[in-house]
């Protein structure tokens, strides 16, 4: 079952764009391991936060893709630029009006 | 500018499922409205709460479609269901490591 993750990651006073750039660095390994859809954006009234909305085919695939080599190296780099502030939402999809 | 809208939406209890059927009732409108995707899911760790993903083509898209009929309809459907607890970020989309 397609499973979101929904959330935002607080970055260290004016790193913002710095982790945009690397979350939104283009990775096709994440398609490979069930990656559906993976959206990285900004609301200026949150300077100092990253949005992110993904889709995976699964659960387990999103919790792998945390073991891959390109995913992990994109944590480390980021990591020293976040303030340590996480937000978010897990949910398996249940439908689309747009598909009905 | 690509517009997200990802939230949460509080329902009285054992109304959830209710409201998943009134959200993800196909809507030809939205997609005619600027709506690129429109996810709605659950999560049984949180029983009384629906989740939605959305993407527009544009904010003004997003607001303008709160006035289509269909989704008055399905606002004044839902509305009896839920217990008004809401959350939620908009933001705008910066990128994708699926695109690069």
């Amino acid at each position: 079952m397609t499973f979101a993750n929904v959330g935002t990651l607080g970055t260290k006073p004016g790193k913002r764009d710095e982790v945009v750039a690397i979350l939104t660095r283009r990775n096709p390994q994440l398609e490979s391991a069930g990656c559906l859809l993976y959206e990285v954006g900004t609301n200026d009234d949150e300077p100092d936060t990253v949005f992110v909305a993904e889709l995976w085919t699964s659960a387990e695939a999103h919790q792998a893709s945390l073991s891959l080599d390109t995913v992990r190296e994109a944590i480390a780099e980021a990591m020293p630029l976040l303030s340590g502030q996480m937000g978010g939402d897990r949910f398996t999809v249940a439908g689309s009006p747009l598909r009905g």
